[in-house]
């Protein structure tokens, strides 16, 4: 496996080692990219890992690039994990038309409608074969791993959380799109690449799937949400997984930020925050 | 002065703000954009302000998306403002061909030569109009100034602390062009803005300037220089400012770090204590 992955570029960053890498996925049947921040105590031995999901527009590169979350890494020895927001290049008719759906905009699911099930099959890459290389090629310890994300990857990391337990030992997230099924972004996306059947829906939210779980987290899940975000209202729905934890019997430390919006000086912010969350879980 | 001041975007970052302005220069007569982080301290009054020259093919945005400076600069108190890094649409025929010189390359010297010294000023508006904006309109204290930048910028950034006595009170660079009289990116910047005459060129090179001052800075200079930066042996020559400051009397810290490279991976590893040896000397 360790051939098939090819260094795009390599660089020193905080005694440890940033680097972007492009593979030929099995999963996706497309190339793709990825970033990884391996810290200075990887020297000694697998280390725990931390998934990193972006937003809608994203790539591999925003994080690593925007989030200034490498030298708290690097203090706490996490690796931190990046992948791309979707496939790129798949030749779906009109893929690149919308900033919301298609390129960029994966949501981290497994597409069941044709054409988009061939390529768009983000969920699987992420949670198997994403997971395989960082935690054997790469040295992530599979047994101490989390995931946390950004808006349509603060979906991501709930709902692969959620939908694979045991695989993720911790999640957070930055203003997620908590309750896709009913926000415009979710209803585009959920439509598109799973048709019109509702049930299937509920499978990829959050809200839905916390409501009817119980306690799946019990060391707690945190969530920052900025209340000068442009989004919050219309797409985010952060009290719809209030309610369902809640009902769950989930601890849920959900921040509500005076003046803060949606972009990456928010997110930077409370990013050391976050590592500090998921390292307390993930080295006990 | 402030109606001048249009605000292009601002957002809530470590509990004080980021902010992006575009105004009217008169200096450079034209729109010039650049941004500021002010820290929630300067609730209290006016704070200590650190510039940042950024380097070639740079914007005003850089710094602020790449450096994760502000963390650091709120817990200081430090305001943090970076200019664009050369004007923009000034017109001249062939500024946009190169990336290493006219547009993004402004070089931080006010051009000699037609048809660039129309609008290439970036060495008054720097050190004038952007100054008088920042400790007049914007909270910066004027007696509290330090000056920092990297590649392009650690030339710029040496140079005008050099040229300005008084201006600044402390300076420090990330891999500066630290003796562009001598090395390519140099050469074609002076003889491009400034001429044929080498006396002139002098006049903008740090290591010649430090040559003939007599410890400028008494509390020393800061340099990081990573020694995998793929443009130190023929760009750099951090060894020339070295010995001239050896010959000034001036106190120098020059850091080379194994493995590091010329970009901003480089930069925000090194950014605290950057901004711990500018807040020593500014809160002084």
């Amino acid at each position: 496996m360790s051939e098939n992955l090819e260094v795009i570029s390599r660089h020193r960053c905080f005694e440890g080692t940033q680097t972007f890498y492009k593979h030929a996925s099995g999963t996706i049947g497309l190339p793709m990219r990825f970033s990884v921040f391996v810290p200075p105590q990887a020297e000694q031995g697998r280390v725990p890992v931390l998934f990193y999901l972006a937003g809608l527009t994203c790539t591999e590169e925003t994080f690593m690039i925007k989030a200034g979350a490498q030298r708290r890494a690097a203090e706490l020895g996490l690796m931190l994990v990046s992948p791309d927001t979707s496939p790129r290049g798949a030749g779906v008719p009109g893929e690149d038309d919308d900033w919301d759906f298609g390129t960029g905009a994966g949501f981290y699911l497994d597409a069941r409608r044709e054409p988009w099930s061939k390529h768009y099959r983000m969920e699987s890459y992420v949670t198997r074969e994403l997971f395989e290389l960082a935690t054997t090629v790469l040295p992530g310890d599979p047994e101490r791993a989390g995931i946390f994300g950004h808006s349509m990857g603060g979906h991501g990391a709930l709902t692969l959380a959620l939908r694979h337990p045991g695989r993720y030992r911790s999640v957070s997230a930055f203003a997620p799109i908590a309750a896709p099924a009913r926000c415009p972004w979710g209803e585009k996306a959920f439509s598109g690449y799973l048709g019109d059947d509702r049930s299937q829906w509920a499978e990829h939210d959050a809200s839905e799937l916390m409501a009817r779980a119980s306690m799946p987290f019990p060391e707690g899940i945190l969530i920052d949400q900025g209340l000068a975000d442009n989004f919050l209202e219309l797409q985010l729905y952060p009290e719809a997984f209030e309610a369902a934890c809640q009902q769950a019997g989930q601890p849920l430390t959900l921040r509500r930020h005076e003046g803060y919006d949606h972009g990456y000086y928010f997110i930077s912010t409370f990013m050391d925050s976050h590592l500090e969350f998921h390292a307390r879980q993930l080295k006990k």
